[in-house]
């Protein structure tokens, strides 16, 4: 029997495949052609006697699927830390938004948004979902730095970066996803309108039925804060669930960031809709937002994935702290230590995040046939060892900096924990000087949450 | 003038003093003398003109006082995920009570504790506050990692680890106080009292009165969890706080950790008795036990330290990541983002936590003439670029993998983030070994709590 070759095997570690039964392999191998997966199995005979060009030695690590980032602003890494502890008004007005209308250009749109790459890449997300402006720059900037992504040029009915119209808003996004439409197999255009209460109901509906007619996933913030509630309640009588159920934007094809000011009709009518949910812990606790009642949406069937959120509400973009943190959060709150166990939220962060932005079919587990967005996780480190359940260690115990090896459609982005094929100094550097320009532009103000 | 020799100086970084102003130097200088801080500055001249026997370049990265655990339980990292997800009484009773039982010897408390000591100082945790049994094997095995510590033998009414006559309990810890007081530099004996549910009243008065006529830390756990609260209302008509108030038990040189169930009269009990309070948000929430009430704490002038508690219910022991988890934590459930700001919270885990334990002369900033406890973090990474605010990123972006540089008493402990003179490989291959033979033992069942 002639011998297969394979263009890269990993070898020599547990794979947790996050499949339906959640099958972990104790010494198994991971075979790759064409950018996909194509063998998941126990290690057979000698490592030697599968071919291949490439051979990931995992070293007793863990092998699972790339992490899924389903909600992420990528250029606001460049404002990580510009302003916290703030009350949200504040926060947004007399920083973030002033800071975006003075840097935010297509030119240091994709310069955060390479930092954002870089650093999701050293923290084992692969795949991520984005909604911002400049989105062409987004775009090209994603590209270049090989990692997989769901983009959506952002609607928003107000003054934003670029945006000189907002009358043509809708009409910007649809060009966006038109031009890039089957232009690059890991990038899916998407349309993402900013919230019920930024965007007009015609807005809202001209999007979502764009979205629709083009076969795109419909982004959009949903019931984030107790003030968009009361809003939504006073103006419209209802609920931002139920208003935007009633525009007819509620399908399967609606990605919703939050859910957090959400009651029991509301779940019902996302759970009937088949609405796909970002859960987004952290920036939800640092914006003092609330907290998403995410055991009671999964109870009711809801596909719910895992964000970080924009970075700087954050302030980093690390998933690993982002499943502790979702894991924790709600046992905290429900006072039930049951909740949210290390494989439901495992599998909030791979396969779920990946059937909520629409790529469940691709990516989200290592079964034969996917795409093959591998990560390894080194655990010969002190505070990964004694190891009882690979699930425990990767929700309670590790971050991002354990990360060995990412692998994207095949293609190695990180190896022993580098970036390949990117100058991650240069990009720093760029990212650092944005900062500075920030900084001298009067756009922060030195410690005024610390009162001085 | 003759020009004055350092031991060692630390240069070329951005110093966090935490001195009570919350002095930051850049391009700051730490000259070392003797095991303590000679000298605080910004670099004057060339950094050639100061004389030292080793330089350490912090190369712009944040250099800043050792991190402070006030809580923990260090041998329990051989625990690490055995058991999570579970309901309290179950995780304890089903797994790590049996666990322990089994498996802690002084052999094991030795293992456990120098795994705890590495991935401690990797971490950039420099002192930490520990209660265990068999406190002399993790005496010995803390002297021989280097790190500073207050070490309180276990006391409780119940059969504990080597404990065979819970009746001489009190005595056993006041000998081990006898062991161990004045004979390292780096250990302060004290005595843990387990909890006011675990330790009768009169075992609780007689460790306290052996505590303060020996002048150490009296540690206890109180106010954990509502089962502890309705009990003692039950049995005592008093809640834990008022109990151990009526004991005579609370005053300066009392640790009490968690102070999660605790209302505005328990509060003030607290604060007049100047009873030390640490909080450990990542334990209490993975429990379950509940939100300690912290911002009210601190409002009413109590010192409250942060502490990772015992690995098992943690799962690690990073103090970034307890940073994070407590400025993110109460912002969400007191809805207000103002509260723990970064800078609040970084004084937890640096000199509140030192004052908490007792030793606030001695350690927590940087200021001439305190002990050289000092870690670097190295800021040159993606997921810390830009840079606004140096305490921001400490708490809410940078892990414990960040940490380059620890210093503790001036000689260094870890040196571009590898651990000196300590063999981390032998570290993880025997407490890896006691993982294998606990799951060997049966103190362990695949996966309970996954339902197969």
């Amino acid at each position: 029997m002639a011998m297969e070759r394979f263009d890269r095997i990993i070898y020599n570690g547990t794979v947790i495949t996050v499949n339906p039964d959640f099958e972990v392999i104790a010494q198994g191998v991971v075979c790759i052609k064409d950018g996909r997966i194509d063998r998941v199995e126990p290690q057979r005979g000698l490592i030697s006697e599968y071919l291949a060009d490439d051979r990931i030695d995992a070293k007793g690590g863990l092998i699972l699927p790339g992490l899924v980032n389903a909600h992420v602003h990528l250029p606001m890494s460049l404002f990580r830390g510009l302003a916290d502890d703030l009350p949200l008004s504040r926060w947004l007005e007399r920083y973030i938004f002033p800071a975006e209308q003075r840097h935010i250009t297509p030119e240091s749109v994709a310069i955060g948004t390479r930092l954002s790459c870089a650093e999701m890449l050293l923290s084992g997300t692969t795949t991520c979902c984005d909604g911002y402006f400049y989105e062409d720059a987004v775009a090209e900037a994603v590209s270049g730095m090989g990692i997989r992504a769901v983009l959506g040029q952002g609607v928003i009915d107000l003054p934003a970066p670029g945006v000189d119209d907002p009358t043509r808003n809708v009409e910007a996004a649809v060009s966006f996803v038109e031009r890039w439409q089957n232009r690059s197999p890991l990038i899916q255009p998407s349309i993402f309108c900013h919230s019920p209460c930024t965007c007009s109901a015609d807005t809202l509906r001209r999007a979502k039925q764009a979205a629709n007619k083009n076969g795109v996933c419909f982004q959009v913030h949903l019931a984030e804060t107790q003030s968009e509630d009361s809003r939504l309640r006073a103006e419209q009588g209802s609920s931002p669930v139920a208003y935007l159920y009633s525009l007819g934007v509620l399908d399967g094809n609606t990605l919703a960031s939050h859910a957090v000011w959400v009651d029991d009709a509301d779940i019902a009518l996302l759970a009937e809709n088949r609405v796909k949910l970002v859960h987004n812990p952290a920036s939800n606790m640092k914006l003092a937002s609330g907290v998403s009642p995410v055991p009671r949406l999964l109870s009711a069937g809801i596909v719910v994935g895992l964000g970080t959120d924009g970075c700087a509400s954050n302030n980093n973009l690390d998933l690993f702290e982002e499943m502790d943190m979702a894991a924790k959060l709600h046992k905290a709150v429900t006072k039930d230590p049951t909740v949210m166990d290390a494989r439901t939220v495992l599998r909030m962060a791979t396969i779920e995040g990946a059937r909520a932005i629409g790529l469940g079919d691709r990516i989200g587990s290592l079964e034969p046939g996917k795409a093959a967005d591998i990560i390894v996780v080194d655990t010969r480190r002190p505070h990964l060892t004694p190891m009882y359940h690979p699930e425990s260690h990767l929700v309670y115990a590790a971050s991002g900096s354990d990360v060995s090896h990412v692998l994207i459609r095949g293609e190695v982005r990180v190896r022993e924990g580098r970036l390949v094929g990117q100058d991650v100094d240069e990009i720093m550097d760029q990212a650092a000087s944005i900062g500075l320009a920030i900084k001298a532009a009067g756009s922060y103000r030195e410690n005024e949450h610390y009162g001085n």
